[in-house]
């Protein structure tokens, strides 16, 4: 069993924790929060040993009536491995801390590449990680794209990537965000962040990527354009991406128009907070006009890097293969490709 | 003064009535409208003498105590030209009457290309108008692109143009519009009817659109790529753009982030309704990477066409150059191009 410590415990933290519980061949040694708070209750209520992740605010947590197991440097010394989960910024402070304990760890996407030996999506470069002291599992968008290039790089090959990302502006909790009723270029100069961050998995990719901020909270929606080295039909397409595990082709009889209704199928469909951790992309959206291909997807923020954070502890101790780690995932929490 | 008549006093022919009533060269002859509603009250505080766009709810009109002057078909008896504003797809039924009384008129965007002799944007095609009897004024999304296309193809040249739309859900007015905290794609298959419709404006040009509809009221916003046949710098075409007169390059001091800012500056200015008739380009998106051209604009659908309204009577009854007519409509009535 291999011990993973889950450093941070929100939006990302809380999932990564159910997904590893839920792994056959790991055991969460606790979660670290800063801050009783309603997430903090959440995770002595499902049994995880509850660590402070700041000394000095350690007394609130008995204030509050919650018992801690310790500091989150005794997190860090039982744990084999550690998913930093904290905000952005704050995995980067954590790093030396766990260079320190020579314990290895997974950052997010909100850190500078530059912090971390490796930046890592299952689908698309699981074995370079492997030994890797610190690890970037990469954004949600980041993640979405990485998904989709792998097949279709593999089967064609990409001349450019080109895609407008229209992002959701904050998560259902984070009231305080925007915008309200508005269209935001979001960075205003071109490129986005986003294309440079998929070079760190594809180097040589050439990729151009704009980013929008609009008011919707459930999913970011992604217009992609990929001009290819071949010239596809797009059923063909549409049949290689329906065979990744993790991009969810939408047939059309489903009738799911957008987040809000592919988010109902995930309830429904009995996902834990009715999380979709798969790429979304509309099957008849998938077009190829002589060499470009167009097509819509959408990605769940909160959700679809926390199978990759769990493929990311095998992939760093190098306890099983790629394809053999993604399988095994998806088993033990039921992602199954379909929502169904 | 060449008499018009407008058929329709919503959300384009509100506007084009009070546009047209500016021009030196140009009258109002009255306004047409189905039934005594806000608009119809507005219409009349404004002076215009209001028809019956439908001759068996006249009498709700007296009801109302709203006076008409007549039918509409007296309405375009007494027209030199008609600017049809009526509902999508009325104007089609329209069409006979306006053939029966051998009167030009001008329809919206939300008419088929099939329904009339010709489509029109005053940039790019105004000589292509004179004489016609029926002339389209293309929608809102369709204009915005044109206006850029014009320009940059002149310039440089268009390999190909790729653009994804995010639309506005519906107008401030239209509340039993959607989405509400959703991105849809819209349609979901690609392209979207934009790309065809500017192929009426430009038939050889090559362009893919894609449209998606988020929860917003105030603009739509274009993510633009083009594909130029030259490479040049981003300054030069910021200049090249800057220059034309229904193209708005905003400064980056100008601290416009999105479309609320922008109509915000628009009712410090006084422009009426705090419309906005440019196309809203932000400066600092502007991007050139090799030969593709990158930015992002905003389109404010409820008023963007309507300058190109009035260079259409002018265009159709062949009363005044292109630019003559631009310039013309621009000053009467304050489209200066900078929103100062």
């Amino acid at each position: 069993m291999i011990r993973v410590g889950i450093n941070g415990y929100g939006t990302i933290g809380k999932r990564v924790a159910a997904a590893v519980r839920a792994q056959p061949d790991m055991e969460v040694v606790g979660v670290a929060k800063t801050r009783p708070n309603h997430e903090a209750a959440t995770a002595v209520a499902e049994g995880f040993d509850l660590y402070a992740a700041i000394e000095e605010r350690r007394p609130r947590f008995a204030e509050a009536g919650i018992k801690v197991a310790g500091g989150v440097e005794d997190l860090v010394a039982a744990s084999e491995i550690v998913v930093d989960a904290c905000p952005s910024g704050v995995g980067a402070e954590n790093a030396a801390m766990y260079r320190e304990h020579d314990t290895p760890a997974l950052l997010q996407g909100g850190e500078d590449a530059e912090v971390v030996d490796g930046s890592f999506v299952a689908r698309a470069n699981y074995d370079a990680v492997a030994g890797a002291d610190l690890v970037r599992v990469v954004s949600c968008n980041t993640t979405g794209l990485a998904r989709l290039i792998a097949p279709l790089r593999e089967a064609y090959g990409i001349e450019k990537l080109r895609a407008t990302l229209v992002r959701r502006g904050g998560d259902p909790a984070q009231s305080s965000r925007g915008p309200i009723n508005d269209i935001l270029p979001d960075p205003v100069a071109i490129p986005s962040h986003h294309g440079p961050d998929v070079n760190t998995i594809y180097p040589d990719l050439d990729i151009d990527t704009l980013g929008l901020k609009v008011p919707a909270t459930l999913m970011h929606t992604h217009s992609i354009n990929v001009t290819l080295e071949s010239s596809p039909e797009a059923d063909a397409v549409r049949d290689l991406l329906a065979a990744e595990s993790r991009l969810f082709v939408i047939p059309k009889w489903l009738g799911l128009d957008g987040a809000g209704a592919i988010r109902e199928l995930a309830g429904d469909a009995g996902r834990p907070r009715a999380d979709v951790w798969e790429n979304c992309i509309w099957g008849e959206s998938i077009t190829v006009e002589d060499r470009d291909l167009y097509l819509f997807q959408a990605v769940h923020q909160e959700s679809d890097v926390v199978p990759e954070n769990v493929d990311a502890v095998r992939a760093v101790l190098d306890t099983a293969s790629g394809p053999e780690s993604v399988r095994r995932t998806n088993r033990a929490i039921g992602l199954d490709g379909d929502l169904g």
